[in-house]
């Protein structure tokens, strides 16, 4: 079943992650009146774009929700968290297929955590809801999906290089206003931030844990890649910073992998990975940047390099790589991954292993019944 | 001796470190008639600020050095590696004491590197050529060396978080002027880099090299760092990005100690070191940024936190940390590191060791024999 014949509601339809689903539907062939655009009590009523045309959003209250969701054949949440555990029960009660884009259900054992790339298979075990992984989770295990495959990992030492949209699109505002300050003599005013953003960059701004020392981001990225992997013991270090990008993450990444590989294969391995293009022309000094990363769907992988401070055996293997990376976390690291894995619960699904026969009914089982019958 | 007393040349006087350089011997009390600024015949003429009043720049080339160094007592080299292999010499010639900004000499074996913080104490040894390192190796070893001294390294994973500045003043104009550009809409042209800076980060832009695929950057932190620890084998991994920031570099750093350490030891450590300031409020999530360090002496050290993919032994003592780090790359990675080092040299040398009695007189007491014959 393509999604074109899909009715598709959007929870947090003007925000940044939701304008990007849109413009992707739209590209897909989605029709103007196959979509529901929603979002709080304060946007209803606004008119954003849907290629050529305009839609007119529709307020999420306790009333009107039931009705949009009936609709509805996929809810794409793509608000906070308080909205998702608000409304997606209500869009399941309702009969729609949720892909949640906060992080409200990503931990719940129950919801499945996808990136179609590393584990969409999990996806015909029949979840009504699916939890899209945060922004930085996404770009990284995707870029180093195939070296997992290959070569199995040991370790993961991340620092990010986060754009400012990540927190919203006020975020992009707060920069560029500020940028136009500093340039012009003033102080910068922090709203969005606690720190300036402008020519600045700061340790990411979500709240730290007082025992860990981690922040939010960098927990996620350790909870959710011990999820996805299924590995409850896999070793991330990782360190989120804000930089002032309006839009598209960097991550510098070194990589400790379980069997040692040449150089030239973990090349190979990267260069037939679904979801990633390498930049790494040394003699140009080309590599991967966000401003490049932008509007893309693949994940950008370059400065793939062994790390000097490791040894290789006897036939040119090691164990350790770094590599830079960077990804549209709008796009891939939010939207594209969202209406992915939406496309992948609609598709025509294998047949259920021995385990799944004594389930429910899953929900693309239940949506192709209301499909059929509409 | 102090640095009151010294006549100064400035070689590169124009440029961001020749510039920051004089500012620093202005608040020393270097009077203004014991300054020699010198910068390429292209801006010689012109002046420049030393407090209140203003330099005229002399040229430098072949017929003013000699009667340049004649009268300097120390001639800090801040232009670039070309300049230093052609003058240096001619400094030490005509009796000068050399401080090199420039990567020119630093891993000559005759010349040392210095760290007043790190290794000082080599200084005694009686060189006539001293070498700065470089900036991102500065502000790294000043921050980690009190854990170094404590508990020993066995390994660093470093990603850089680099001003344009390092690059020079005309890459601050390439940042704000783009910056302006592409605010009003216009698409980033790049000139000092090959990628666009404003509202981007990209791999440091010196050039990588094709085998082993560290650009120079990179390679000068892992080298510098085995020859100020006088550790051939010290193991350090690093990746160098630039941000667009104006001033100050930021780290972020992953430590492995060699004996384990309490977080209450680690912080301990930091905190009573010379050169070293933490800011590292959890609650108010308040840590270093470049901002906060443009301008200061110290390198502010901060998210100091056990690696989460590590584990404690039975005495909650852990042996692998992050810490992240924010320092004015043009200050103490460059002038002040320089004009501290200047200082030691004409400090009253400690009595000298059996090793150096047999040695030609050291350039501080040539320089002491010079200073009081005049």
């Amino acid at each position: 079943m393509p999604i074109q014949t899909c009715t598709v509601a959007i929870v947090g339809a003007t925000g940044a992650v939701g304008r990007e689903a849109l413009s992707i539907l739209h590209n897909r062939g989605v029709a103007r009146d196959r979509i529901i655009p929603l979002a709080s009590e304060r946007s209803a009523g606004s008119h954003i774009p849907y290629g050529a045309a305009h839609l007119t959003v529709a307020p999420l209250d306790g009333r009107s929700a039931a009705r949009a969701f009936q609709r509805a054949d996929i809810a794409l949440f793509c608000a906070d968290a308080d909205t998702s555990r608000r409304f997606v029960p209500v869009a399941v009660e309702h009969g729609a297929l949720v892909v949640d884009n906060s992080s409200a259900f990503r931990m719940d054992p129950t919801v499945p955590l996808i990136i179609p790339e590393v584990n969409g298979s999990l996806l015909d075990a029949g979840a009504e809801v699916v939890a899209n992984p945060n922004c930085s989770t996404i770009l990284l295990l995707v870029a180093i999906e195939p070296l997992r495959r290959s070569f199995g990992v040991r370790s993961l030492v991340v620092s990010t290089y986060q754009a400012v949209s990540g927190a919203g699109l006020a975020a992009i505002d707060e920069l560029r206003s500020q940028s136009r300050g500093v340039l012009a003599g003033s102080a910068a005013q922090p709203s969005v931030f606690r720190e300036p953003c402008a020519f600045n960059v700061f340790s990411h701004d979500s709240a730290i844990d007082p025992v860990t020392g981690l922040n939010v981001e960098e927990k996620k990225l350790i909870d959710e890649t011990r999820k996805i992997w299924n590995d409850p013991r896999a070793s991330v270090t990782p360190t989120c910073v804000r930089v002032p990008v309006e839009r598209a993450h960097s991550e510098s990444v070194l990589i400790e992998l379980r069997e040692p590989a040449r150089e030239d294969e973990v090349r190979l391995a990267l260069a037939s990975a679904p979801g990633v293009t390498i930049i790494d022309e040394r003699a140009a000094n080309a590599f991967p940047t966000p401003l490049k990363a932008s509007g893309l769907d693949d994940v950008l992988v370059g400065r793939i390099r062994p790390d000097p401070g490791a040894g290789f055996d006897g036939r040119g293997r090691c164990t350790r790589w770094c590599l830079w990376l960077s990804g549209d976390q709008i796009r891939k690291g939010a939207a594209l991954n969202a209406i992915q894995i939406a496309e992948s619960l609609i598709a025509p699904q294998p047949v259920p292993s021995r385990h799944a026969q004594n389930r429910e009914p899953s929900p693309s089982s239940r949506l192709l019944a209301r499909a059929s019958a509409t």
